[in-house]
């Protein structure tokens, strides 16, 4: 028998990648994962083709032009990000990776927001973390006590529940942050899929001491298959978080940089990003009605004002489980909300991506869900 | 001050990643990378566009069609890989980084070659590795009394030393992990890049029953700034394997999967191959002579029969780390071989890369090592 890593003990089948795998069926209508929208990858196909020195090794940092159009837009944003503390990540995924493995010691205490996106909780609990919850109407409450060494969060169109901080939580975070000498790692891979208006300033930008990671994707704005993210980080931490990206995989693919910069860049760019915040308004607009039709009286949501999910709770306590189960048999799939929850556990709410299904298919899907929860009413 | 994990304690700057900026100046000579001569890049950039479902997200353990290419050529040269055991990595490096989550806990023995591949060395050392010396003479020496979890080896065309195994020393070691119950990790990223006949059967070939981890890479071959390798591995360690994959980055880059699927099937594969391995070794044998000239009678190096490096042995024990530090003075650089040490500590050995730099230039750089050994004599 090979000896494994005590680690590999909680080493459970990811339940997104499980669910990925029944979404590929052509029969299912899947609510379940958080793909883009294939239409929105149009007109990304005609760029030129890469110069040939982009083949060879490149450095682990990432190309010195995309660093500085990255450093820019931060800097706009407010947070104090030169060139310098930009790193290009092999999609946005891989910096929780890092931030775990700079952070994270077998029972150091995080802070997650209660439900969090699963695939984070899933890498800080692989190095042994204890999770505490994050309360955004009172962050900090608690940490005079005990502080948590970082504290993880999604504050514009949070995942999963699509909620957007306001602006007065965005900066008590920050001050607790500051008091308490926590690490703010802030995941914003959705600030550009926005249909409301709504706070967006970065909670990293309201820091005056506290050590602080930002990062953002690639995947919802360009394309999830070049896997492109990139993340800044306060002077303290930012070179070992290279050294970890270096041991981690040299560095990211350069033909996908080479991409992003030609689309950040591109004069275009700003109308295209417009065209495609509307053609998601009006998805979630359309599944709203649907949800309405077919869930009204059943279960309780808001609707997002970005992202790409609704955040669905069942009324009566009714279990999220239990209804995938019965679900499945008739082909939908979505993400039970106790995926979500650091300690798991039962949970009445689901995550519904409005993204990716055609609207036929989606009403089709919802009017299942509104039929067996009236059957097992 | 923020609090970090404690494996940071040891997280020294990459000595590769410093001499790689140092490389970049233009009037440095480097023998110190692993760079593949931009020559070989030549005719890969004619590939027609990938098709634009690429830009989704896709599976985790890679594209289907690639996945089965590569499983049908590792079956070719006796390794029990079938597609589904195939992941396709961001790199070869990831595959280490990945197996050091799988395997190591803090003071876990993991065996290696005498010296090894730095950058394998750091992975496992980050996890907090305790080293043991593999003998390719005597694979198995010891292990009666206390077997390590893993032996991490590259047999053919080992890096630094350019050592091709034999086939008794390949068996041998397969036969150790069969009766130990050790993981043998096979890191094999030099095997095409071949120059003169010699054993190149994957060790892990010759298994009945230990568990195995094989990796390759197409950064040799096809472009390191695709970022594209995979791994196979036996059944009991996969599923974990993906699952650490999933975590680590989601997937690989889909462009550079269907890139590198178009170089493996190509007609003229075997012939673009054939040339390039001419061109290399044209280059290793100038480089053996420019060395003849100017370091004959100061050291004592065998020419390689693959890979892209010599290492070279300084007469009389004189320490590389110290001639490096004349060198650089002089725009010279190479990799001195303490680095390639688990245990760190003095090396009379250097390693030099043939491939990256012009003939004239290696001339040049090989004269000004030749001088300063002089000088220091």
């Amino acid at each position: 028998m090979a000896r494994l890593s005590t680690r590999t003990r909680d080493l459970h089948a990811s339940p997104v990648r499980q669910m990925l795998e029944v979404a590929m069926r052509p029969e299912v209508i899947s609510f379940a994962g958080g793909l883009p929208a294939a239409e929105t990858f149009a007109g990304l196909e005609a760029a030129t083709p890469p110069p040939s020195e982009l083949m060879q090794y490149g450095p682990t940092e990432g190309e010195p032009a995309l660093r500085a159009q990255i450093a820019a837009e931060l800097q706009a944003l407010g947070i104090d990000a030169p060139p310098e503390r930009v790193l290009v990540l092999s999609g946005s995924q891989q910096g929780i990776d890092l931030a775990a493995k700079l952070v994270v010691d077998v029972e150091a205490a995080i802070a997650v927001e209660q439900p969090a996106y699963l695939a984070a909780l899933q890498v800080f609990r692989f190095f042994g973390a204890r999770f505490e919850t994050l309360d955004r109407a009172a962050p900090g409450a608690g940490w005079a006590e005990a502080a948590p060494r970082l504290a993880y969060v999604t504050p514009t169109f949070q995942n999963p529940t699509g909620v957007c901080w306001s602006a007065e939580e965005r900066a008590a975070l920050a001050a607790a942050c500051d008091v308490h000498e926590v690490i703010l790692f802030e995941d914003d891979p959705y600030r550009d899929l926005v249909y409301a208006p709504c706070e967006r300033r970065p909670a990293v930008a309201g820091l005056t001491r506290a050590s602080w990671i930002y990062q953002g994707s690639f995947s919802k704005t360009v394309s999830p298959g070049l896997r492109l993210g990139f993340l800044a980080a306060s002077e303290d931490l930012f070179t070992y978080l290279v050294r970890l990206k270096q041991a981690a995989d040299l560095h990211t693919n350069r033909l996908s940089q080479w991409r992003v910069l030609q689309y950040l860049t591109a004069p275009d760019r700003a109308q295209r990003m417009g065209k495609v915040a509307a053609f998601y308004r009006e998805k979630r607009d359309a599944f709203d009605a649907a949800l309405q039709r077919h869930l009204g009286g059943l279960a309780d949501w808001e609707v997002p004002p970005g992202g790409l999910f609704f955040w669905v709770t069942l009324r009566g306590g009714a279990d999220a489980q239990a209804l995938l189960a019965r679900a499945l048999d008739r082909n939908v799939l979505f993400t039970p909300g106790g995926h979500f929850l650091a300690d798991g556990g039962a949970c009445s709410s689901m995550r519904l991506n409005f993204s990716l299904a055609e609207p036929e298919a989606a009403e089709r899907g919802l009017a299942i869900l509104g039929e067996l929860l009236r059957e097992g009413a």
